[in-house]
């Protein structure tokens, strides 16, 4: 069985293991104060063209959304999301758990606009009953979204701008960074995040890494004390150098963002063989999640020999399916697949 | 620089190394239902001689002890710890921030009794205005405590006991359980802790991995929808095995007593060092942490050579510092310590 | 200007005032347990025809609200409610603000089926990542809705079975409970409310009280500690006495039906004096809130006269709005207002 | 039976249930925008000499604290109170229901001083691992204490001071403000509170409401947005006008202040009589609750006509009671008592 049901099925880059291995007997003081840290900073600062930003690592992504989200929020504020986001949906009311309301935005492929945002900021505002109403006062996307599609830089700074003419803070999940930045559709640059961004992460667990999720905050007011919510909401590593560890392997030099275009590069390669099979696509994805809707009876044929995950229902004898490519996936794995959906 | 200054300055044990990187090809489904973690749970129930336990695995100790807390309590209900406790001042407030009060006990040696815990109780039942103050409902207790005491059989039984009365679930914090089971003092067994309490955690973090604790509930009202608790409150790894393949490999054979052992002979090497001089200890651990009270002068002389962890000032001319030694400590290292404390 | 645009519009029945003067100078003990509040309870358990209830007596309806969930769930657990429920999004996120998300089924008229929760049970209960969402295990319903429609027995019979079905507790909002159970399409009595829920309450704001709603619980685990909640989101009165004598006036014999069935009577004549005029209704409400649709031009015409409250628009040229009666309306405001319609 | 045991055991002042009763039938919009609540405002921020000020109406105390707090801090920041003050264990965990720790200090009479605020807060900033505990932010105060005691001008002077030096907060609870402005040992103005404190509050329920807090924001930060975080905790009451009416009549002349000395002068009456008697007392109160140390077997004469509240045990024979008088207490009443001390 080949699995290309997510991309966390596997544990590190192989060169992460080896940093993991050579530090393992040094001493370091806790929490992430270490050497290994500063550096892993400074490299992330450069790559960011930044260098009045913080940048602090976490261990998954449920924590770090709900400990940005509760550091930045005032107890009767909310944050606005697609309702396809991964904090509306998928943390067991995360956020809710610190208080917070998440307002959605129906949204068809994982992305919402600044025209979105700009009417319930809008109608809030206007409503003469609006203390009885939450505040919104974030905005959470998702780069790539959950669906695998990106905002182009004209998105981005459109809604920027609705940010800034509203008052909302911008926070910009990226678990899958890499594979957005390295999409061939892609014209953002991680400068053009930092830039548009009050706050956002680098995806370390679903992009070669064991584990870890890189902050990176330029708003001044959640710059503050950050560390005391990170512990506060157990997120404070003890062993903080596994994460600097991590980090600084992965952005010493371009690992970060060739393991990342090799899974993009696969994930298209993949798509491609199921256009020329004639099928269509849930979502528009150039990313390293495709959807594609596939005849319940093929379907099963691939079932045999590999795993993907199930979407939802099209009609009455077809599905949208998920196959996911990694840092890890093997080429010949994916030869093995286009040449099975072809005979199919 | 020889650093005694806390018990997780290193990385992993080096089997835990070795094992992470043979099975970092690997694919696993995640969020902790893979088969090594499955494995670890078996060891586990073993050891603990139960087999109607949940076990489940947390990254590190402030997350698993606001879980656990927050799963068990009803909102007006707080929880009874010592003073000293790790949860009452060490947290920065994580337990407070899930909505619950911590009911601190005073504490001289970081124990806590269970005539303490009963008299908590009969004042509260006995105020006519009991529903103005939180309600006494569980018990957190460290094994070791935060000073490196250990509590005896009969005193876990008369906890036991005390909270049974009283209608209090029992929480015992084993961040440095190990070190505390293979103290020559302890006559205390994991079938003991597993017997006595309503929930537990094995720490790994402190005693050989790389970060882990393994939380062991017997409570059924806990055990129900566990999982969705640590997924709320941003626990649930998504590569879920590192944690069954790092307390596999601590507990398929002996190896988690056995480097918690080779800590303690150290420790004690160590006290009897500081006895043979002369010196008197604040608190009376025959655990891997010791707290010699040290003239200024000589400290002086020590930290040369040696990182410690200043504790609190006795008198003018004396301070109280803890050493502390792990899994990872080296021989020659306490050898050499040992040579510097005579020559004083 | 006379005033139909909200039932909380004037001080209370003036029964109850002189209630309130005549007890003045009484000492009474405080926080809800003096002779007046025993009696309240003791009527209020005659009402509902159960004797196994718990009456706890709170000031306004936000408060009882979140109260109430808070008490119920269990901290992953979130509440069913329509989209327009109150909770949903009237009350600043008063519910999120206690740990719970709202789970919202989409309403045209206010009320949900059991089918609709049904359906969010069982789409829970096979998803094989669960964890990660939050677990439905209360379900929230107003009667009357937010506008102004009823269950039916029938309707609240197939909740109560889909509730036991799915291990759900069911909670009535009662914040306008007499104008429901007066209306002549009404066919539930205080008895079946008691018999069907879990816990509800009986609004006493908008029913002809200064302030006060009345919770009624069947639920045992709910009522277990229900004073300490009470305490602790702030809704225990010092004075409760006030709330005691309000209930014991509106319950010690007939009043809160006869003011309710006043107010209803006359939002039927005005509901009559429409249709008569063509006019359609976006609400099939036989309650004290009526929404008709109404040309733009036509309301500037009342608008001089009258103040309603605008609901929302309908195309180019008409506009739903709110008339609202109360136990204070006055039986010749309504007759000038039905001239006026004719006149239009 | 005549009643000494607390200052909430009556109504409301007649003239406050006249104008109750007189403006019964006025009809104004809900939520505290009415009228009577913006002249209840005028003439507070009279009284106050400040112009810049924000004044709010609650119900009552609890809920005033809880919602102040929660919306003055940050998620990791905690409040610092006297260990006998009212929030840290009177109110079932209130405070930390909206996820925030009460930083207690030890205090023997109801105060704490700025030396001991600065102490904590120099204690927090020099800890290497600040980012370990909760952050001292705010100071919770009360005047008159709970004992009944008083700070001086000078007191209030440094208290402000140190929040200033130590960027906190001050927030001054007045559930008893009256009675501790109308003590002859007093040297504090309404004007003087407004300029130390960020925000304070002016209690109606013990001192002559049938209930009522009225809330004064100086500070800008909490200014913004207050009645979103008053609707979100459940304390928007809906005929806010009442509140607004109640205060009113309280400011509009000098009632507030008549009622209260009017308590003060009683209690200060009942004082002598014990102290002419050689009774010691527990605190040194010249506000209206005093604190009698009196031989169980006097106490045993006195509880046949009297009730007070039980404090404590001093030895074996001597209990200490408080006596409460309220602007309701009567006069003969109060001469009875004092001809019955006389007579132990």
């Amino acid at each position: 069985m080949i699995r290309f049901e997510c991309d966390y099925a596997e544990g590190a880059h192989p060169l992460i293991m080896q940093r993991l291995i050579d530090t393992n007997e040094d001493q370091t003081p806790g929490y992430g104060v270490d050497s290994y840290c500063e550096k892993a900073r400074e490299y992330i600062k450069e790559r960011c063209e930044h260098d009045d930003i913080d940048v602090h690592f976490l261990v998954g992504g449920t924590q770090t959304n709900l400990t940005v989200i509760s550091s930045m929020l005032r107890p009767y504020q909310g944050v606005i999301a697609a309702d396809s986001g991964h904090i509306s949906g998928h943390e067991t009311g995360a956020i809710e758990a610190t208080g917070h309301k998440v307002l959605t935005i129906p949204s068809t492929d994982g992305k919402i606009s600044a025209k979105q945002i700009t009417k319930v900021c809008i109608d809030h505002r206007e409503d003469v009953s609006r203390e009885h109403f939450v505040q919104p006062a974030m905005v959470y996307i998702s780069f790539p979204t959950e669906t695998g599609t990106i905002y182009s830089k004209e998105e981005l700074n459109a809604i920027r701008e609705a940010c800034e003419e509203h008052g909302l803070s911008l926070f910009l999940d990226g678990a899958r960074l890499g594979y957005g930045l390295t999409s061939p559709q892609n014209d953002v640059t991680l400068k053009d995040i930092t830039d548009y961004c009050d706050v956002f992460y680098i995806g370390g667990t679903k992009v070669g890494a064991l584990f870890g999720e890189a902050v990176v905050i330029k708003n001044k007011y959640l710059k503050n004390d950050f560390r005391y919510s990170i512990k506060q909401k157990g997120g404070l590593l003890a062993k903080g150098r596994l994460l600097g560890i991590q980090f600084g392997t992965l952005f010493e030099e371009n690992l970060y963002f060739d393991i990342s275009k090799h899974a993009v590069d696969l994930a298209l390669k993949i798509r491609k063989a199921f256009e020329d099979k004639g099928y269509e696509f849930m979502y528009d994805s150039t990313t390293n999640q495709q959807f594609p809707i596939i005849p319940d009876e093929q379907l099963e044929v691939l079932a045999k020999s590999y795993s993907f995950t199930f979407w939802c229902k099209v009609g009455e004898n077809k599905s949208v399916v998920r196959f996911c490519t990694s840092w890890a996936t093997k080429k010949e794995n994916v030869e093995k697949l286009i040449q099975d959906i072809k005979a199919l």
